[in-house]
């Protein structure tokens, strides 16, 4: 799926993954994609750790696990809705954790300015999103793991100026993934001033 | 250009516009690509305002050029290269203001958490500016206006609870965007563990 519009429209969640190996080709594909995305001063500040190896991805797993077991659920539970609610944990507790492949990104904070990581990287992430969906792979943007950041980083060997942003499990979706549940652009666009609503 | 790839890539910040119109349809496109991106919770947060209205991009160029003029330029001037330097400034200085559309992106920190507001935020703006570029159209992430939130708000009318999160000036390039200067993608990846290359 290579058209830009149907790749972005197709993108969804996947935190369900099949065992079957991404291929090095693939992930080279995201990642050129990554970094072509804009950052501030363009300083592109990311730093990629692609973890295929069986022991990190399963304390990974355990970090995402016990964040969600200690705080997500009880935080989400009133938030999301009964069906996302279930695959979202479902996802915590397993799904990310099977996923071949955990892509770590990072903001060196010494290449671009901290107060300006986010915009610089999460740009980035998307592109390699979108580039593994129109790739047929699935992804999903997890920020869970962060809130340990200290555990996540020795995982990966992040230095101290290194700070993790994102976990992104990528796999072969174990189901297909349904078109993405949005509301039309129009009831969030404004013209001249906020409320003079599109239409 | 419809290739994802291909869009990816050519992707490049424009700061300097020909004053032809941008069409509705082109933003219609554009947002609703915006719209289909994942956000934490899948609040959608997003709020967009498309300002055509003149006295409402003098008064957003002026907020730039102010934030350049007062913090911009001396906190920049040791940290980009000259070329990237000059055109940050033509572009703060007017280069921006002279856009036909700005597209002025805020995050509903009701409707979504302040906390993922960045997260939920970028990835959408991403969309816009990759759809952007395959219709042929500049475009460029700024945040510089958003230091002066409250003044950027009060030009939208954004409510206390829509935080600015940046302003994407939108038009035809002036001149030909070249391809956007990166390092490869292998520099900034490792496998299992940072600092062992991909290479």
């Amino acid at each position: 799926m290579s058209d830009i519009f149907d790749a972005m429209c197709a993108q969804r969640a996947c935190r369900a993954f099949t065992d079957e190996p991404v291929a090095d080709a693939d992930l080279a594909r995201m990642l050129d994609a990554a970094v072509h995305a804009p950052s501030a001063e363009n300083k592109q500040p990311w730093e990629f750790v692609v973890v295929r190896d069986t022991d990190a991805r399963a304390a990974i797993g355990a970090l995402i696990a016990r964040a969600w077991n200690t705080v997500g659920r009880e935080f989400s539970k009133d938030r999301l809705s009964a069906g996302l609610l279930a695959d979202v944990e479902r996802g915590a507790t397993g799904g990310i954790a099977d996923a071949p492949v955990h892509i770590v990104v990072g903001a060196d904070t010494e290449r671009g300015l901290p107060m300006t990581a986010a915009e610089s990287i999460f740009p980035a992430v998307q592109n390699l999103m979108l580039a593994a969906a129109a790739l047929g792979l699935g992804s999903a943007l997890t920020t869970i793991a962060v809130g340990y950041a200290y555990e996540l980083s020795e995982i990966v060997e992040f230095p101290a100026h290194v700070r993790p942003m994102a976990v992104i499990p990528v796999g072969h979706p174990a189901r297909p993934l349904g078109p993405p549940r949005r509301e039309p652009f129009a009831t969030r666009t404004s013209r001249d001033r906020y409320g003079a609503r599109w239409d």
